[in-house]
């Protein structure tokens, strides 16, 4: 198992510690201020209230004996990049730190981040996906072209064959799995008949597989 | 295609406004702060300083005119809870409404809102996920026990064939595709060998993938 050390205990950060402690790993949280350390106390193995720009203070509680840390704390961008670097010097092996945007990101991969994440803007990007495509439920973008994707079945498609659709030879999409009720169905026929409600697993090109969609 | 109005331009609500315009839509950005305006007006069609608790304000820009509405008033509660029964009541068909916590969701989604969303929360959970499972570079849960998951190969894997890895036998787990480089290859044969930094699709249980994945 590893630990963790999470510094920045915002709607962001309080979720990463709360989830890496209810996966049963060992979760330190960390933040200036008393009522998040409070708020989050029953949540995690530890909560701490320190001000993570003291780097002595990191220090005492033992920073370094953690195998990962993420620095969540957003709108101080001193304070994130600050945090980053002495995690970093006291000698944590992966840190991961939340950024506001690409210039703070930069920054921050510069004084050893090992990884940079935009929780808003990432977010922003998948509702914008689902809304404009009605039917895609979930998606995995394997490169810039090509995804995996959930979507639900179209109106026109209830009752057809797998091989009806032709969405191989047409489109270039493969589906590999239909999800039907509480069954997951991973080796389609051409001859199975999509039913009202199937959800399905395609992979191919994403414009491609974004044409499927029911664009209104 | 669709119009939105993105009522609130925090981190996450620019993010969901520049994202829908990218994709050819027209999308109102409405703030209370003009530096928020400002900054969003080159991405939008239209970016106005409104109060979005102002209802008339909201009536004389045309707000029922729009398909979707976004809600992304994060800290301030009763704006978004306001703000979201104004629109409803507008007339906007679909409202999508930012919440801080379960309770804030309960409210909205009695006051109408179609959809609530925890861009924090949910993106925290994400990546709890993803530190504590080294290989799971992203996934789609189809139900509370069943992902499609984008994994990379494990060192032990390097060198075998899929028949060798037994994972459908030894752990309930399919492989739907395996992207080599630029390649992705959707139908893999049983005699096709992992190579380092493949990255797999997996299909099944989703403890039995976690069981997988490298832990340290
Ligand atoms: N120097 C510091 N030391 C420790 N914690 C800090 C420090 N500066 C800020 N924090 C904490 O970091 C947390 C996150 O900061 P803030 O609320 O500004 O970020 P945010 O990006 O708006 O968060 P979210 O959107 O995830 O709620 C806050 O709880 C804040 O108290
Ligand atoms: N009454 C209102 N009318 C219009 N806009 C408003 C109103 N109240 C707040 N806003 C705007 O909503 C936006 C988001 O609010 P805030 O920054 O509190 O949310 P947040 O959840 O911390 O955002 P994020 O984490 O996405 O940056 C801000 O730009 C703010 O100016
Ligand atoms: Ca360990
Ligand atoms: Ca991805
Ligand atoms: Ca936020
Ligand atoms: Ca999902």
């Amino acid at each position: 198992m590893k630990d963790f050390v999470v510094i920045g205990c915002g709607r962001f950060g309080q979720s990463v510690a709360k989830s890496l402690y209810a996966k049963g790993h060992d979760v330190m949280a960390v933040d200036i201020d008393p009522e998040k350390v409070q708020n989050i106390s029953d949540y995690v193995t530890h909560a701490i209230e320190v001000d993570a720009m003291d780097e002595a203070a990191l220090k005492a509680i033992g920073v370094r004996n953690f195998d990962v840390a993420v620095v969540s704390i957003g709108s101080d961008i001193q304070a994130s990049i600050l945090t980053t670097l002495i995690v970093k010097e006291l000698g944590v092996k992966y840190v991961v730190a939340k950024a506001l945007n690409d210039i703070q990101a930069k920054v921050l991969y510069k004084i050893g981040a090992d990884r940079v994440i935009f929780p808003e803007r990432d977010m922003g990007i998948r509702l914008a996906h689902s809304l404009v495509k009605n039917n895609v439920l979930d998606y995995i973008e394997l490169d810039p072209n090509y995804s995996v994707m959930e979507i639900t079945a179209l109106k026109d498609w209830e009752g057809k064959t797998l091989k009806e659709l032709q969405l191989p030879t047409e489109y270039g999409v493969n589906i590999m799995a239909i999800k039907c009720g509480d069954d997951v169905n991973v080796s389609p026929y051409a001859e199975d008949v999509i039913k009202r409600g199937d959800i399905l697993i395609v992979i191919g090109n994403t414009e491609n597989i974004n044409k499927l969609g029911e664009d209104d």
